[in-house]
């Protein structure tokens, strides 16, 4: 028994650029193609597009951008039915760098926005929609959103939007169970002809839990990471999400497989995971920039002090 | 708001035993105490009460038999409310080696047992209740057991011991939260005088998230361990649940200052946490045993390989 429905979203080299500011080898990524190609995995978020004249290609590598070329080369003659996607920022990306998406490698564009902006992303997404490509947006930051503007955010992106899902966006692990419960009925209940998605994040060890809790009750669109890739806690692991659903297309071998040859050496250059700085932002419900500087620090390993510097953080 | 019949056990000494034949250095176990002491955490377990003419002292650290004199000599002088318990396992403990509770420097014995040993386990659990003891039943496996047998050992702990408290244990980590939800509720049906413990593992990074639906069905006895010490996957991690906990009397500090001081520079030395063969042998609802061995070889990091000798072993 399974739910035909259910759509996994692989976001290893668009979340995991975040820690590299988007410098993954080629090879890499033709590497994470082939595996949840073969996993049969729904989508692969390849990284950002953002605007060349917005972000600066001097500070980013090419995942940041996603040019068509780089895209076509990278996946050329690797067989697969998993379709592409990439993200796009409110304010980080000019509507004429979308290609209409005959013209496009790109599948799906996501739009990532906060509450407040969300006028922008209905813009941006319907842009995307018009162009022809299947369209989701999400919502960052969900833990801090205010109860009354996430209603109104939500009738809006129902009503105004063409956009085909709406993501749960955990962006500092701060959800728990019950909360995720919670916001995915409230998703459902004004988002009448969309689905629902949920990208959740691991500073406590529930990116895992809280999607399968989010499937329970009726989200179909999940996000994960091989081995969990992600800035900071980084997200719900793909292994585990692969192994957990029953649709016979699904396949963890290849997944495995990459994790060993590629996943493991490059967790010894880059850090990702459970760290206790990462579960103190999440349990205070910030984000885990404080965590990240803290872990280049040589206090890297004092947590108490870390936690009282949170605790003690002047709130008015 | 909180449920003030909440009590946490912390078994980092005991369960973390499991990896290093209980070899602790007394200080590490004094620090432990100290931690878990100001931290509010309601028992310790300090280890296994194993009789030396089963057990052979030449194989396992102290903190097997957890002798008396020992224990005395490593809490000395530390203030504490925290009470300290004991696992004893069906078949390894004579009950001669279990003091009147008034002479013992323990509050609490709790009896590990499979569900096919339950009629020893009641015997044991009995008499350290008429010595004087707080007392558990801890049903090891328990996502290998079979319905009909575990209905009846629950009928008969309702009917026939003088435990306090009936535990879920999640040896294999292999339970997801439905699978959870539905144990809690069962034992729940049968043991009306009773409560309800909750011992989860994290092969599936589920050890937590597992404990939060346990606490939510209406489980008052949870373990954890600190940093999520414990045989291969380990447990749910105290730290989490001490900062997940509303009760006033809990204070996360002593147990972030533990792990800074104590647990990250052991897990330099021994392994234990979230690795693939074991999260492996969770999705298979086995025994980690194999994925122990296959950490100890050259193909330690070959999941694939260790995924296809899981399938491919011959069951008839």
């Amino acid at each position: 028994m399974y739910r035909e429905e259910i759509k996994v979203l692989d976001c290893t080299i668009r979340d995991g650029g975040l820690i590299n500011n988007h410098y993954f080898e080629d090879n890499f990524v033709r590497e994470v193609y082939k595996a949840v190609s073969a996993a049969g995995v729904d989508y692969m978020e390849i990284g950002y597009r953002c605007s060349r004249g917005i972000m600066s290609p001097d500070e980013f590598g090419k995942w940041k951008f996603c040019d068509e070329d780089d895209i076509r080369r990278t996946i050329d003659g690797i067989e697969s039915d998993t379709k592409l996607s990439v993200m796009v920022d409110v304010g980080r990306v000019k509507k004429e760098d979308i290609l209409p998406c005959e013209d496009s490698a790109i599948d799906m564009v996501r739009v990532a926005t906060y509450v407040k902006d969300v006028d922008k992303a209905i813009d941006l997404v319907n842009d995307a929609a018009d162009k022809g490509y299947e369209t989701t947006v999400n919502i960052m930051a969900i833990s801090r959103a205010l109860e009354n503007e996430l209603d109104a955010a939500l009738a809006q992106l129902e009503q105004e939007s063409k956009a085909d899902v709406v993501y749960i966006v955990d962006s500092f692990g701060a959800l728990y169970s019950e909360s995720t419960h919670y916001l995915v009925n409230k998703y459902k209940k004004f988002l009448k002809t969309k689905e629902v998605g949920m990208h959740a994040h691991n500073n406590q060890q529930l990116g895992y839990a809280n999607t399968i809790q989010a499937i329970i009750d009726g989200c179909n669109f999940v996000d994960g990471t091989i081995y969990g890739i992600g800035r900071a806690a980084g997200n719900c692991p793909l292994e585990l999400l692969i192994g957990f659903l029953k649709n016979p297309k699904f396949d963890l071998r290849p997944i495995l497989e990459v994790i060993s040859k590629e996943l493991i050496p490059l967790r010894e250059k880059i850090e990702w995971g459970y760290l206790l700085p990462y579960a103190i932002t999440g349990m205070f419900n910030e984000h885990p920039r404080a965590a990240m500087a803290l872990r280049k620090t040589e206090d890297r390993d004092n947590y108490l002090k870390f936690f009282e510097s949170m605790s003690a953080e002047g709130i008015d």
